[in-house]
């Protein structure tokens, strides 16, 4: 008997058509307002090269391009191995739907074969209280992909503008999943977006994000991460456009991501 | 009668072949230890697509992928608009070297036009003494690019290794040269490798490199920038890979782009 997938890696679950060719489809589970939830598009774009027969070792980096909208329904991911050596390997990966003329997502990423050696981290992990005296954001039923998420804050979140974007919270899979590359790309765009913390609610698109990774599979494998900490800030609001720097931390003070985006906002100034 | 071209200007020239396909030729002056300066291959790269007689708009985010060693001698980029929306486009470039069976770099960039809107930026401009009051690096001559930027620091740089990766500097190009995105691509990529402020000398090599711009190119010909201040820290170290994280800022408090990268270090440990 196996145990059912968890919604998040049905969301995610591809198809091999042919070697590189992949079929998926959009999930409920993880829609947002009008389009998929990016992080899980993000994913799909980074499971294809996981799924690859020619994958050699795990990610170290991901770019993801929102180049246009995502309908409901099949999908098709292309994933090439574009150059490997000996212990790196870089890849181009292209989302397509039916009847579009161009891909709606493109994306890269780098793949490592990491050997043993010298670590540090220099980052401060933000302080936070324990997540038990936290308190959980209430989904909002419109964007159902937020009921997959448990985030708990200081305090229920107001979401009235205030004068910084910055905010930390824990992050958490709803049901419980053991973290791994696929969702901690999930978790690098779960945080809302740092202009409604501004400026309150605004459409808002996320063009491209780019994600750093700090940890091997075999590490997360030997010490499940059941609950992350994340930190969020935008640099500059621009004329339309603004930044998100992000991290994931292990509640015991790891740094297993850090990640950038720049997301269109309408501007009605 | 024309002044010359900048030796910049010479080092990332591209001379169209046909539509998206570009010939170009490596540069002695930016010419790093053993490869080109990474920061010159990346600015190639964003020119392709500002050569481009489709492009639209002004550069958004760039995302340069170092595949292969890049050779002394001539160059082809490939640059691929792959989707165009009223505002933004995405862009896919290859670099390729004759006998290379696969790129020896590949990238992607967004493109976008701008409309005036909310401006705010929310990070601190680090403080740094005026550039009068402080030293220019003395560039090592087997460093060919350094001799090419005036790096100028609070004291002269011992390169001895200590407990901090973080570092700020002033930046000009020698000669001096207006900023545009072509030169802040560059100056994005002019510090040096954080671990030699850690660990000291070491054989390194960035395997990819992020940057998210914050200004179109009418502002910076509006008002020329002819000196920016660059702040670059690591996050984490781990395993033959760190991270770097700067941001290039004007003088009067402008931040001008927020960048990331990974780099492979040897690590004896």
């Amino acid at each position: 008997m196996t145990s059912p997938l968890h919604p998040f890696d049905q969301a995610i679950a591809l198809e091999e058509q042919a070697t590189g060719q992949y079929a998926g489809h959009t999930s409920e589970a993880y829609w947002n307002a009008i389009s998929p939830f990016g992080g899980a598009t993000a994913a799909t774009l980074l499971e294809s090269a996981l799924h690859h027969p020619q994958r050699l070792g795990d990610p170290l980096a991901l770019t993801v391009n929102f180049a246009g909208p995502v309908q409901k329904g099949s999908l098709t991911v292309h994933a090439t191995p574009v150059r490997t050596s000996r212990s790196t390997q870089h890849w181009h990966m292209q989302l397509l739907q039916e009847g579009d003329a161009a891909p709606a997502a493109t994306a890269s990423a780098v793949f490592a074969v990491r050997r043993p050696g010298w670590r540090d981290t220099e980052s401060d992990m933000p302080s936070l209280p324990p997540a038990e005296e936290t308190v959980r954001m209430t989904p909002p039923p419109e964007i159902p992909f937020l009921s997959r998420y448990a985030l708990r804050y200081p305090a229920q979140q107001s979401f009235q503008p205030g004068d910084t974007s910055r905010s930390a919270c824990w992050i958490e899979d709803v049901p419980p999943r053991p973290l791994d590359h696929r969702s901690l790309v999930a978790y690098c765009d779960v945080f809302m977006p740092r202009i409604f913390l501004r400026r309150g609610r605004v459409p808002i698109a996320t063009v491209t994000l780019s994600i750093n990774f700090h940890i091997d599979a075999a590490a997360l494998l030997e010490t499940p991460v059941l609950r992350a900490l994340g930190v969020a800030r935008a640099n500059v609001f621009h004329d339309g456009y603004h930044d998100q720097e992000a991290q994931i931390w292990t509640p015991e003070g790891r740094l297993l991501a850090t990640t950038h985006q720049m997301v269109w906002h309408r501007d009605g100034t």
